[in-house]
């Protein structure tokens, strides 16, 4: 009956960063997590840096790619990014507390949209993101 | 006479790589580097795996974007990532030997257009990036 | 004195309209513009369709796009696009009347950031359109 | 034997350039058409100019967009735009002709990569177009 059973948002993320290392390696904090959605924090630390001595735009790209992959995994099928398009706004230094939040705005059968947009501790955008999704039909699965 | 000393390419990533420490996380080896050009690679290592086993998006991204940061600031004025497109069109997996490579297509007086095209080692695409870079009027010293 | 004079959002609406042709060309109606911000609609006609019988992705982006330059104008400064992302959700066909609201989500000294979407009549999502803008130092005039 | 009958990229471009009002009106002539491949020209005429007076980026997206369709479609399964990001370089004025190239940079089961160029009469980059397509089981009938 194993396509009868159904994950809840918790389950597949929980699945999905036990696998994660990457995102482990960035710090990431799932604070939030529901069908469509994820809402995580984490820190600049040292090894973020780019060659300006701001946060390395990939460190920013990652952090939302990973809000993104979780928030369009919920729903329990393994959802892989096709096209991601993202715009910085700001510098990020040293110590910076960056909160991202993913949320879905468009769920067709095979693909779906998601705005990702991060800021900082005053709540200014540092960057935002638009992710196309595509939706296999393969189940996430304990 | 400071303004009228010029950096080669070369040295210009010399120092951009000395304070890099993302890029340096990441392993990234420049093959070559000249005036709006960059081509590096690295090797695909266990912490850079997403949560299906593949590697991480935000990894493929931030090869691609250190490459473009060195290639349009070769030129000696700092150069910031506004906006990138980027399209992922196949998995990688971990151990994989991936080559990134940087090309201006467009220099304005103020923005600068960069194709990046990441490849395995069969040869084929794995990510195509389309970065819009802003040139400041900062020289880069010494 | 002509550096003191400030244009509403609406006289540089009215400016801007009175001399684009395609816009005109497209039946936009500007129905709501303020600092920032602009909602449109317009009805797909005959000649707007492609080559299935939808309506022409580039008439979606053509939609967008005036709202977008219409919502970064508003502050009186000429102000064009430099990159923009749009995903395409739902097909739409002849005779319906679509929807597009251009918000501001940023506006630096230089750039500005701009989400885009169109609905349809269901207001169901049709596309969505994030734009990089490049403010001038040009101011509108009359 | 309806599935067995293959349409040569000539054959599919007449086809839907027989239902693309859009691209009509446009006046696209297409120059070249190959297997993942399409190049065209037209011309900026007063009906597609913008606010400043210079050609609307709806203009420069849709010819591009239109030569993308073309290209994506050759291979005979319908094939529509996901996800596209665009790049403006220069501004363009009433006259000027405009030569378009779209080629194939990636083809999967389910998705292709397009990259699409408008130059102008020297040959200087105008805008630079990455498109995602989306592959259906759908022939192309005559």
């Amino acid at each position: 009956m194993a396509q009868h059973q159904e994950l809840t948002p918790s389950q597949v993320l929980e699945i999905m960063l036990a696998k994660d290392k990457f995102s482990s390696w960035l710090g990431l904090k799932v604070i939030d997590i529901a069908a469509g959605y994820c809402k995580l924090h984490f820190t600049v630390v040292y090894e973020m840096l780019n060659g300006f001595g701001y946060v390395h735009g990939g460190i920013l790209f990652s952090a939302a790619d990973s809000a993104f992959e979780f928030a369009c995994n919920t729903h329990g099928y393994a959802t892989v990014a096709l096209d991601v398009s993202v715009s910085f706004t700001r510098p990020v230094r040293l110590g910076e507390v960056l909160t991202v939040e993913a949320k879905e705005e468009h769920r067709g059968e095979k693909t779906g949209i998601y705005d990702v947009r991060t800021t900082n501790e005053k709540g200014e955008l540092v960057s935002m993101f638009k992710g196309m999704a595509y939706v296999t039909s393969k189940q996430i699965a304990l």
